[in-house]
């Protein structure tokens, strides 16, 4: 690996983020859904187009700056998965002229109202099925009724189908689990639908239930993220194994502390982010191979991490095995946010590429 | 304020900062202390201007890239406060033939061995008195000794002094456990200063301890960083008020869910990182106005975020005074974060300016 400016480095592996992007491409095409990924998390327009190798053509995004960075890269329907901001109603609007579809979230009627008769778009409506975030409540389909109505009683406004992102399954542990789950998340959802506008579309499908789920064939839409890269949270939950993991960050250590069986790394809160694992740890460690890395390293823990220091603890018998100048790998608990502080990827194979929060190659 | 194609916004009020550097400067000069504050709070050339108006002449970072940084902003003397990364030695070379003096911190005899004669720079080395993160133990002078031996020894290097993070005083609380906690700490620096080499410098200075602490006679030079901006973990400790925060991310109301009395904000742990407070939240809300905010409104919490969204839950009698299009305040947990989360600061009088993340104004 080259010496660069700046450590850590954020190590992404191809051939696993393309492994992931078939798997749920074979999934969502044997159910008959459409996928139509999330981009938030590599928001990448290179790995973007490693996905639209494998045929996807739409996809879903989190900010109005991130839609407007694929379109950049050649995006043509993109779906803004956010509450829309009324705020940036003219930006949108110039977005949308420069689109085949944008499509636009909404789970309130003030925003529709401000919205109505001044852009082109396709709308969703978000339901919310147990997560308590944002969407018309599932009990309330009401709700969802008098949003339709104001959709289709404004010119312009294309509506879309209903839209759930069931956060809330991020609790479940196991293939059984996520599917009692995110089954009655998708049974509310359903619900909906048929009581609102029967044969409307359903958007669905959080990395959980997506990677483990059993009835996508209820699903039109699929919408993961994270399963590009998965994280050790995704592997807390039951969604994936370790290996499924594409990305890693190259962390220098900095000191070796012997008398406490500690190792001092430059890899901290503005490298990883804060999520944290039920083991109180924020990450795992594994050691770097000429073209990747290994699985975790038993017995070794990244117990504590500040801005930009980590500390690694591990086996008395094994801290002679390190020196101060090694370079060491950390699975990161929540992939979406290592991506997002980082700003960037290092290929293993030694190429940079970009992410949108740098714009340009690292 | 103006629309831009991005929400939520970083505000910085001027003078709270300005106010803030001044009186940390004040604290400072009657103790007869230097004042070398770090930058990786703010991390923003022209912040660092405001604070060179006040005398400061010498600087405090975390990282290489930091400090190359704030060398393009024609600051000349440098401390990278981490145990150097011997990776990057080729790097660090050439930056200390640009600057008047760069610092490097050393805690371990193989880091010095790396780079000794290799190199001219001065040397701090990093004493744990308490932390247990990283710095030789400060109940250990013995390993300080050889440390200094080894400087002593090497073409090029030039001792410093001893410096110390105590990152612990973060779990003090009020002005007279910060001082309890802070005094042995101190204390605890002296004495290896004093075995090692007496008259030497002492580094020393958290943001608790350099704001309400009683012996910063005892401290040669002096390195918060924080205080700066304050935030709500520091008026939690004891360190100031909230009126000394001076930074505040300004957040799109995107749906008012008045069943459960709670507002969606966009504004999540993208923006504000995930730092949590006693009670469980992520930030104290407030009223913008017209240049500035109020104070945290009773009763509001921000008890959720995700990556891109929060949840606001407020008293149920002002549910009806919020709108979808409304812009709330959100005085962050760890200004430090928020910033480097951010990239970027938006002046409450409407001008931008940059941070080192992003290099440009926002």
């Amino acid at each position: 690996m080259s010496n660069k400016n700046e450590w850590p480095l954020l190590l992404i592996d191809e051939e696993i983020v393309r492994r992931n992007v078939r798997r749920m491409k074979k999934r969502a095409d044997e159910a008959g859904c459409v996928l139509r990924p999330h981009f938030k998390t590599h928001q990448s327009a290179e790995i973007g187009e490693w996905i639209r190798e494998e045929g996807v053509e739409a996809i879903t995004v989190s900010s109005l700056g991130m839609a407007l960075y694929f379109a950049d890269a050649g995006w043509k329907d993109i779906l803004i998965a956010m509450p829309v901001n009324i705020l940036l109603l003219d930006e949108l609007k110039k977005l949308s002229e420069r689109l085949e579809r944008l499509v636009i979230m909404v789970d309130h009627p003030d925003a529709l109202e401000a919205i109505a008769g001044r852009i082109k778009a396709g709308v969703v409506i978000e339901v919310d099925t147990g997560s308590n975030r944002t969407g018309v409540p599932f009990s309330a389909p009401q709700q969802a009724k008098h949003l339709l109505e104001q959709i289709e009683a404004a010119d312009g406004l294309q509506f879309e189908g209903f839209y759930s992102h069931a956060g809330h399954h991020y609790a479940g542990r196991g293939e059984e689990d996520i599917n009692s789950r995110g089954n009655k998340s998708l049974d509310g959802l359903l619900a909906v639908r048929d009581t609102v506008a029967p044969g409307a579309s359903v958007f669905f499908g959080d990395t959980p239930y997506a990677s483990v789920g059993s009835r996508l064939k209820d699903i039109d839409v699929l919408t993961p993220g994270n399963f590009v890269f998965y994280d050790m949270m995704q592997v807390q939950i039951g969604s994936c194994s370790e290996k499924d993991i594409a990305i890693c960050l190259a962390c220098p250590v900095i000191s070796v502390h012997a008398e406490r069986n500690e190792l001092a790394i430059h890899g901290g809160g503005v490298h990883l982010a804060k999520d944290v694992l039920e083991d109180g740890s924020y990450g795992r460690i594994v050691r770097l191979r000429s073209s990747g890395w290994s699985v975790p390293l038993p017995g070794y823990k990244l117990r504590s991490i500040s801005q930009e220091h980590g500390i690694v603890s591990l086996p008395e018998k094994e801290i002679a095995d390190w020196k101060v100048g090694d370079v060491l790998g950390i699975l990161p608990v929540h992939s979406c946010m290592t991506a997002e502080a980082m700003g960037g990827y290092k290929l293993v194979t030694d190429g940079l590429i970009s992410h949108y929060r740098k714009k340009k190659p690292v």
